[in-house]
């Protein structure tokens, strides 16, 4: 006889059938995780069904692969231009709903551009470093192909990510709608710090402006000590060269800072005494409080996390057991625990906490959840190495109150509905 | 004035050229590393150069993105068939030298197939476990996806990796050719182990049957103990699903044991008490040795490293700096050393090794060669955390003999002529 839900009433960590941890480690609890209820059909007898496509030869090699023809509903969620003219200003969102795992395919990274993607020519493409340094450099791509070199997984999350959730009522928007300007990728490249010693840092430099070579000339100003301590000039991502989206043939990497600062098309590094007060840190990119006053210059992104899975969109078919699965990032340092709540708050569980846990890179949690087939609330709450905790809503609009639409972090909601659907919710 | 190359002699770490892996620490060697002769152009006045990618809108968004057309030469090689009725039966094979960092795009992972790649519905795929069970079960996939997984980074190496070093005189063959069929990514599944416990594994149970849904129905034995350890039953690869070349809708991953065992497509796993002795075990997929006995189920991939850059069709541009970069990975654990000699194996220095260093997972590792134009002998030599030293190519001969084609580990080397150009070499 199978055993049943009650059986894993020892296991319960949290209200609304959220279960321990530990029955991600095999072995460590005392009854194995026999999840009665998933797999109802027992297997028949044999012969197993052969299908057809087990009757012909399969497709022939092709030289770069793509994604299975029964997953072309996998892809960023683009926003109707407003205008044709400028079709390629704005975001294209990761479906971070359909995914798993730590790594973004590059194919779904987000993207967030200004004036659509240039389409640069590697072989005539420039890395100029000028302004307060010695020695004015012009780097080929080849030249900076010689440096030593540097991988990292880091995450990047444009500063406007889930600005959706300032709304004073909740919309029912899906996962890539609130959360998917998200994306990871191992990231490799030459350390800026590498090229600043080449080039010679005046003593008077304390910020640098980096340029892209987009026909936006997207422009930010970055504390020379960030650019010393972990900027990489990035010309690979997830192993092959960048993506056009994200940069080609070469992009910035701040790990942790707001998406935008990690300059894509990089052409120009300016040493420079002071902030640039360019277009894209004055108008935009800086954090609007509740008294009208401004946040700016505040550049890594706070902890956080969200819940990928239940989401939107993804029914849950019946009771039973579920997998709730997310991620957490701080771009101040590494994430120390998660925890998830079934019940809107009122109690909380640790997640278990997917290994390798690297600073500036998400991590991937998981939790297992006994849905009774009643109405739930899902939230996820992240702390980082810091101390930094994630807020809930009414914390970070009582802090810096609503208005602004950048650097958005509190606990986010998902409703479970009797029949299985999950909503955007304010909690 | 610039330093010159005499400047960084200090930093000598092995002869003909090797520098000390401290060059990688930003900081942590006396001088600043200023790689004189990279970087021979000083930037003029400004302005800078506008390229004509900057006097128009990019392009617009697309819901799945592609790599630079620039890049259009970055595929996987793909032998012509020697009947087009087999073009789907081989390898395709990855482009290491075009990469970097420890993850493969998935787009270029390579790909041995036995009949093609079978286009599956994943609505009507089924996943059976029988046999020595005491509950046979059938998971559709959105049964799979409801139970706790597990993501890990790992490899996958083609038990016939290398293989073309066997030949007794060194082949004029490139960096895929010879070491292509060796990819990473993060995966991410059920622990097969989960599966096993609700399906109830019989006491007599020692081995398993696992078989994909393809045409020629791959099939290996693999142990129980692998099994109940380590084992994955893959969902995801890099974030999205796993793609059709390496097994979509579902692959077994056993982290470190030779690629075929990591069953793509997989359809089905047979609870047994020995071995099935299939087609893919007896004829292939064993140890030739030089007495003509052959080692059976030796199934982890021994301790290896390949240089990837330089490599052949990379061509070096006159004497200088130039990083030297590979990877290197250990079925049997994770890698403890990476030693680099630029002078046939006469002197070694230790490569730095890029964190995190994960088991049965790629390392890449990378050291700062000033070569001086003249001919040079390039090597890499792997220590797992098990204490197993990367052999010689003499080392491995005397103990196995050549004649067989799996499981080629051997020290690989890559000689550099005066006009800058590698070729494979038998040092």
């Amino acid at each position: 006889m199978r055993p049943t839900f009650d059986s894993l009433e020892q296991d319960a960590a949290a209200g609304n059938g959220l279960l321990d941890r530990r029955l991600f480690l095999s072995g460590s609890v005392g009854a194995a995780l026999v999840m009665g209820g998933i797999t109802p059909n027992a297997a028949g007898s044999e012969p197993l069904r052969v299908e057809p496509w087990m009757k012909v030869p399969g497709s022939p090699f092709i030289g770069y692969g793509q994604p299975s023809r029964f997953e072309d509903k996998v892809v960023r969620a683009i926003p109707a231009p407003p205008n044709p003219a400028t079709q390629g200003v704005g975001p294209a969102r990761t479906p971070l709903h359909l995914l798993d795992g730590m790594i973004t395919p590059s194919g779904l990274h987000f993207e967030r551009s200004h004036s659509g993607i240039p389409d640069i020519d590697p072989d005539r493409h420039r890395l100029v470093i000028h302004g307060l340094v010695r020695r004015p450099l012009v780097f080929t791509l080849e030249a900076l192909s010689r440096y030593p070199m540097q991988s990292r997984i880091a995450f990047i999350e444009c500063g406007g990510n889930s600005a959706a959730l300032n709304a004073p009522l909740a919309q029912p928007l899906g996962m890539a709608a609130i959360h998917g300007l998200l994306g990871c990728s191992e990231w490799t490249g030459v350390r800026l710090s590498t090229l600043l010693d080449e080039a010679g840092v005046e003593p008077s430099a304390r910020w640098l402006i980096a340029e892209g070579a987009d026909s936006a000339a997207v422009s930010r100003s970055i504390p020379l000590a960030k650019a010393m301590d972990d900027a990489l000039v990035c010309l690979y991502q997830n192993g092959e060269r960048v993506r056009p989206s994200n940069g080609y043939p070469v992009r910035l990497l701040l790990p942790g800072f707001e998406g935008i600062m990690n300059v894509k098309w990089l052409r120009r590094i300016k040493l420079v005494n002071e902030p640039a007060m360019t277009k894209d840190e004055t108008s935009k990119y800086t954090i609007l409080l509740k008294d009208e006053k401004a946040w700016q210059f505040v550049l890594p992104m706070e902890v956080k996390s969200i819940i990928t899975r239940p989401a939107p969109g993804l029914m849950l078919k019946g009771p039973g057991f579920y997998q709730i699965s997310g991620l957490a990032w701080s771009g101040n340092g590494s994430i120390r625990q998660v925890d998830v709540s079934a019940d809107g708050g009122r109690s909380w569980a640790p997640a278990a906490l997917q290994d390798p846990i690297l600073p500036k890179a998400p991590v991937r949690f998981r939790a297992v959840w006994q849905w009774n087939g009643g109405p739930a609330i899902l939230q996820s709450r992240a702390t980082d190495d810091t101390g930094m905790v994630q807020p809930t809503r009414a914390q970070f609009a009582a802090e810096r109150g609503l208005r602004g639409v950048y650097h958005y972090n509190a606990i986010a909601s998902w409703r479970i509905d009797e029949k299985g659907e999950a909503t955007n919710f304010y909690a």
